[in-house]
């Protein structure tokens, strides 16, 4: 059995995409030496996707080791742990507009643009491709149930208050039992997932390739992957603001789409090799299933933690985000609902993301 | 063969759920004797929930002795007798916000609370439970119908007149001739139901136990629980004022949840009941077909004797109401289209309806 | 062989409905005598409907002389040119609202009464009508596409200006990249379709009956049916004002109850043929292929040409359009999903159609 490093070396250098790590430290000289930028920002953007999918592949490697029972509940903890760290350093910074932007990209991405390239990709190679409409149902269902809970409270600002600007008691309580309602559902999915050995989100797990790390590197480069998205995720949102006037973009797109595509890139990586290996369900659970993982764990989380870092935020929405949540849910489920997909349907998905991506692009700020 | 007063005897100490009758009595004594009071509304409120109960199984009688075409006429008319006897009192009393307010918390009630507490139980029992797809379809459009013709008037308040509050005879008219196109629709409904031998909103009735009460029996009980639910909806409606303030609830909150769980709580045992036999596609059946009997039938009923009264009613619900039903009805679509429902799915629903249910607490009176 | 002129002849007094052709010369008749007028309007409308028919007949007759590749080609790009040159006479004449109007029209008379008669029509013929869900998935899909172009550039202008009256840069930009978008995805379906010899909108052709006609008395009775097409489109539009004061109408209720089913009854003639032959699949694409149409195609291409018309047209719908719009894409979806229909769901949805047209006759102009 090779050294706990060497196992490390062996993960890390498995893939050519942690090439981008490389981008880690220029990043950081970037910004000891020459202070904020553009260009901090972007090595730092890069970096975080490799720091991202090691995150994913460190646990995927733990869970393997740990049995089903706890190893459900690691994938399930810390299947978007990148995602989490990067909207932490973002509340701290106060930027709760970037947080809730990139809860929303992270919905409609994993929705419209992973599925949908899944869909393209796959359909090109496959042509039509098949799956068994059922195993999909649960992650909508619960996708669904994370929507209402984004949207009532911004019903609520907008008709009581006639504004999503106002901050009143009333928005915050509503979000913070919101809030706990979904912690408390995804936690009887994680025991549904465990009595019935079948994760509603994530489904079956298929035969998994290789050996798995032992606990002991497995742990380490968790670590090390952790250290360095934190670091990077800080670096990434110090250099925010000069990014923002420097390349003309509005807090809202640099969430929805920039942010939300450095957090997801390993989620894209794996659905569209799902797709290609023709196994649809597969690519439509990791999009759903993480869809929902943060809408239902990383939103009502950061809420409940937002009171803690003395930022509060409330799931008040902007009436752009939750449109955007609404119709990617309802696209999905209307391409899901009879089993099959194609190219052409996967290219209509895209179309439906690239429309939003336009619109936050031009939308001004308020 | 027993005298007719036996053999009501016999149907009402049937169930346990009729010893709440004895608050009745309760209710009135503490009514005559120190005048409205919280106490008041809550008894009366525990002994509609029996009286809703036996107008029910007394109409199920009736149509057995009737045939399947007279029954199935008996069964569409009289099946919410309870809601709407409740919704006249406060109608006279000039509480239309608590009327439109309990319309929509029985359809989201049957919806999301019935449906989805049979899907949990049902789900905790059986496991996964599979169900005929078709058999929900022409119930689940119906429910839609209404939902377009509860929302157009709302649409045309906000976008033309700037508010819901204003009243101009424009939506009069709207809701006046959209009313009469749900009655007609459900009249069809009756027509389709009766040809087919199939009701599109209630299902086959299954194979009823016991032997059905006699004609006369059956007559005097309507009429005894009809005069018990009478009585006691005008008492709960007297009381309504001070258990508001009692009790820190708005007039929303009391029409959504209190007035709407009170008068359909024979559905949430049937369906419950039907749920834990494995009968899913009848438990989906009474929630659904519930749900749009009231929205096709009592609500444009109400609309046409509001005037009638003299209080007129519009169809104007407020956006909370709109984007509940909407959510709603929506949710079960989703839940219900695969053909299976599990308890997870269940407790899902049953978060949607907890997420409302904090909401319209929570959200202040205009 | 007959000749040209013999064939067109025989295409043209092969159908009773082309006896509306002699409203035409009324119309011009009454045009150049007596100026516009209320008649002016109804006979221009009354020849419009046979007119149409003929450059859709004409076009088949070209396409399946054509080949499946250039025939697929000619339909997608003839099937809606009677709505297109209606709208460019409309645009033409600066009554943007009237284009948009019309194009709701003919989106929701499509799906709702032209796929709604064929429900009530097959359904009381057949009695329950089944047919294979996934052959309208993909149409549905894109219809979805098309909701979503057509719903962001008015959430942009709703939320970020205001109101749906003003009318800046962004809302332009908006709408022509989205436009862009939608022509993309229409053009990757015509791909589609000609790859997997099955178009995703229109669907099988069946077999044809009858020879079809040669080339050139197909091109010929295209040209001439273009011409009249043309000629009283322009009528129509210059005795739009007198018929809208004449018969109370607003511009909204002209454009999308009248041009609509003006431009759209051949149509409404196909699919409910289809429907009483028992094929539902076919009405359903006939209906929800020709939605599909008008939105990504007919819509966009109107976008475009508005600029080079100089009387610029946003895709910036009002609120009712983008309500009755988006509730009719989910009622068909409803109805269509469990792959099967009855005179009841048709009736259904002729109910949503008929609340629709209330609604826009009584919306007081703004």
């Amino acid at each position: 059995m090779p050294s706990a490093a060497a196992q490390m070396l062996r993960v890390i250098t498995g893939s050519a995409l942690n090439l981008l790590l490389l981008a880690a430290p220029v990043s950081l000289w970037l910004r000891w030496h020459s202070g904020v930028s553009i260009w901090v920002f972007l090595t730092a953007a890069i970096s975080l996707v490799p720091a991202a999918g090691l995150i994913g592949a460190a646990t995927e490697h733990l869970a393997r080791r740990a049995g089903p029972t706890l190893g459900g509940f690691l994938n399930a903890t810390f299947g978007n742990a990148a995602e989490l760290i990067i909207a932490i350093a973002a509340l701290r910074a106060h930027h709760a507009e970037v947080v809730k932007a990139s809860i929303t990209g992270s919905i409609i991405g994993n929705l419209l643009l992973v599925f949908g390239l899944s869909c393209y990709v796959g359909g090109l190679k496959h042509g039509r491709q098949t799956f068994n409409r059922v195993s999909a149902g649960s992650a909508t269902v619960m996708l669904f149930l994370a929507v209402v809970a984004l949207v009532m409270p911004a019903v609520v600002a907008l008709v009581s208050y006639g504004s999503l600007e106002a901050h009143p008691t009333v928005i915050d309580h509503l979000s913070f039992w919101s809030s706990i309602v979904l912690l408390g559902v995804y936690g009887a999915g994680l025991i549904f997932a465990f009595r019935s050995q079948r994760d509603p989100l994530r489904g079956d797990p298929g035969e998994e390739h290789g050996t798995p790390l032992g606990v002991a590197p497995a742990i380490a480069l968790l670590a090390v992957a952790t250290i360095i998205t934190a670091v990077e995720a800080e670096v990434l949102i110090q250099a925010l603001e000069p990014a923002l006037s420097g390349l003309g973009m509005s807090e809202l797109f640099a969430g929805v789409i920039v942010v939300a595509l450095v957090g997801n890139a390993a989620e894209h990586y794996s659905a569209v090799t799902a797709a290609r290996d023709n196994e649809m369900a597969l690519a439509l659970e990791i999009s759903v299933g993480s869809s929902a993982q943060i809408a239902l764990m990383v939103a009502p989380a950061l809420v409940l933690l937002s009171y803690a870092l003395g930022s509060p935020m409330s799931l008040v929405f902007n009436a752009f985000e939750i449109t955007a949540i609404g119709l990617s849910v309802f696209a999905v489920a209307l391409v899901a609902q009879d089993g099959e997909t194609n190219w052409l349907e996967g290219l209509q998905l895209l179309g439906v993301y690239v429309i939003f991506a336009i619109a936050f692009y031009l939308i001004p700020e308020p």
